[in-house]
């Protein structure tokens, strides 16, 4: 996507062909830096750090960080090393491990000293294959997009309401939830996004109304309370929302709140769609709310919170009495009953057994 | 409610019976400054700059205001500016212009020279009223979650989960929401809140945490997001919010976000009760999300938030780029079907017409 007229995406390999560069996502949207990758080292920092986040995005940056710890020794031993030292910079990102683990299939067989082309070649393939997934995902929910516009007096805006960022600063480029956003602008249709600052970690504020602003789509922030007051007056056309983790049946695990603005678009017959990428889906998995273990995050997210000064300083400042405690839930389960499709890179279906292994009947074997 | 071993209201008469005296609640939970209003100017200024917040809270302010304002003239004409200026201060606070309005109907009858007692005896009244409409409240609320504690094991509390602050420093004492949660734990009963932070004013981090702080009752903050997660894995055993207007019907309208919390609670089973004074009812609206018009309040809210840096100075810092605009509407309205029960003053009724015509008959002639 476009930052300032020039083509970006949110990883790419440097002009010189051997360093990575990300875009320093901690900085925004207050600053746009470029941070510079050379190390196997740098990149685990990247990703512990969170300079980069996003599943999608910490697989690439992972299968480069095996490319960057080539260039010191590719013996075996090396890579397994390095394996297990990426996949500990986040251990519940899934596509880490994913990641990490096609990388080490690709390169264990192949002789050392062809190992590190191999490495640069599979890195730019998983970058190359998420941005073709993703792009498709926008094909898709754009036409839904469409259909909306259909019913909207000329001139009248479709009003989708997303919640935290799952756009492309998550991904390599396109995003999933935001995918089909971006496509629907391409194709002239008037959008207007409701984004949810997404409390305790603001993707929504920092992250997603960044990406809005650069992309020049009209948008409004609202606080996670807002959604089923702008739902009940009629203001949401329908939510687009990404996913961490799809069950089988069709339940979907999402950063924390998803689930209460599903129940305000159901309660108001709004339409709720989910964006992923068939590899989201946990085929394992059955009943997400009894079965999906969540992420319990540190308390200090949710007592203390992090912007910009009126100096231009970042800085975190606490919100509550210093004898108050925290409890930081990162993800809920919105059953699939709420759910009213999701957009693959197959199409959209059902959120259901059924409606997903229509898309992907490979899985049903 | 007691602070540091000591009991304080939220507002009261100064030691020399003329002053007033009030907790200057924009310091809250970092500070707790107690404030000296000597001027009906400088009770303005404590409304409109919110040193005081809460329905019941600005009432009892403004009639004290009217008090330190007869201090320098009692003609009727300087009683009939004082009431204009009082009012102004938050144009949409029902009770301001409720309280002014009543202090006015009693002093304008008399003669000049009895108005100042006769005012200072009023605005006593109209908080002593308060506090024992909310500690029948809290009575009536104590039940319910007595009861709850019934089906608990020994040992486990009673876990209620509150939105914004509906606690004494809303009222003038007691409070409407948490007057049940106080007087619970007076009764012994095993209690733990779950505090919404209440974006975007934050007033459940700032005020209802530092209030269960000074009261010693367990509880943690949590975002916005979390409710519905904690909900679904059989964490909340009831809600209690406060109102800032109630429909004749038994709608609630309530802070931005209490909708969503009250969807989450019927989704999965979990009581959903509102506690309020009778006086909060409006009899002439019946359909409260048709009806009621919502404030909206100026984006820099959501925009920006407040908190204390690491070296103890309150500051604001931005969130969200500077070119994303925000919106900010301050309340919701919560349709009775959501409602379990009307906690008030008289007693526990269903939230419908004919629940509240059992409680308050006279309203039905």
């Amino acid at each position: 996507m476009k930052v300032n007229g020039q083509a970006y995406r949110s990883i790419w390999l440097a002009a010189d062909g051997v360093g990575v560069e990300i875009i320093d996502q901690t900085q925004l949207p207050f600053r746009f830096v470029v941070a510079r990758l050379d190390t196997l080292e740098e990149a685990a920092t990247a990703i512990s750090r969170m300079l980069v986040r996003g599943a999608p995005l910490i697989g690439a940056t992972a299968a480069y960080g095996v490319c960057l710890g080539l260039r010191s020794g590719a013996s075996s031993a090396a890579l397994e090393e390095m394996a297990v030292r990426l996949i500990a910079c986040r251990p519940t990102a899934v596509n880490l491990r994913w990641a990490v683990e096609r990388m080490l299939r690709v390169l264990l067989p192949l002789p050392e000293e062809q190992r590190l082309r191999a490495a640069y070649q599979e890195a730019g393939r998983i970058c190359e294959e998420d941005v073709a997934a993703n792009e498709a995902i926008g094909r898709h929910g754009a036409a839904l997009i469409a259909s909306l516009a259909e019913k909207k007096k000329l001139g009248e805006p479709v009003n989708i309401l997303t919640h935290c960022n799952a756009g492309w600063l998550a991904t390599v480029d396109w995003g999933t939830a935001l995918a089909p956003i971006f496509k629907a602008v391409e194709q002239g249709i008037a959008v207007h996004v409701w984004v949810d600052e997404t409390r305790p970690r603001n993707q929504g504020a920092s992250l997603t109304a960044w990406e809005l602003v650069a992309a020049g789509v009209p948008h409004h922030l609202i606080v996670d309370n807002a959604g089923g007051h702008l739902m009940q007056h009629g203001l949401v056309d329908c939510c687009i929302v990404g996913t961490d983790r799809t069950t089988a049946s069709g339940d979907v695990c999402n950063k924390i709140g998803t689930y209460l603005k599903a129940l305000a678009a159901f309660d108001n017959q709004v339409p709720f769609y989910v964006a992923l990428p068939g590899s989201t889906v946990d085929w394992s998995v059955d009943n997400g709310v009894a079965e999906i273990p969540i992420e319990e995050r540190g308390q200090e997210e949710v007592l203390r919170l992090q912007g910009q000064d009126d100096e231009g300083t970042l800085r975190a400042i606490a919100i509550a009495p210093a004898a108050t405690p925290a409890v930081n839930p990162a993800f809920d389960v919105t059953p699939a009953r709420l759910v009213s499709g999701l957009i693959t890179e197959r199409g959209v279906c059902p959120a259901s057994r059924q409606g997903l292994l229509g898309l992907y009947p490979e899985q049903g074997k």
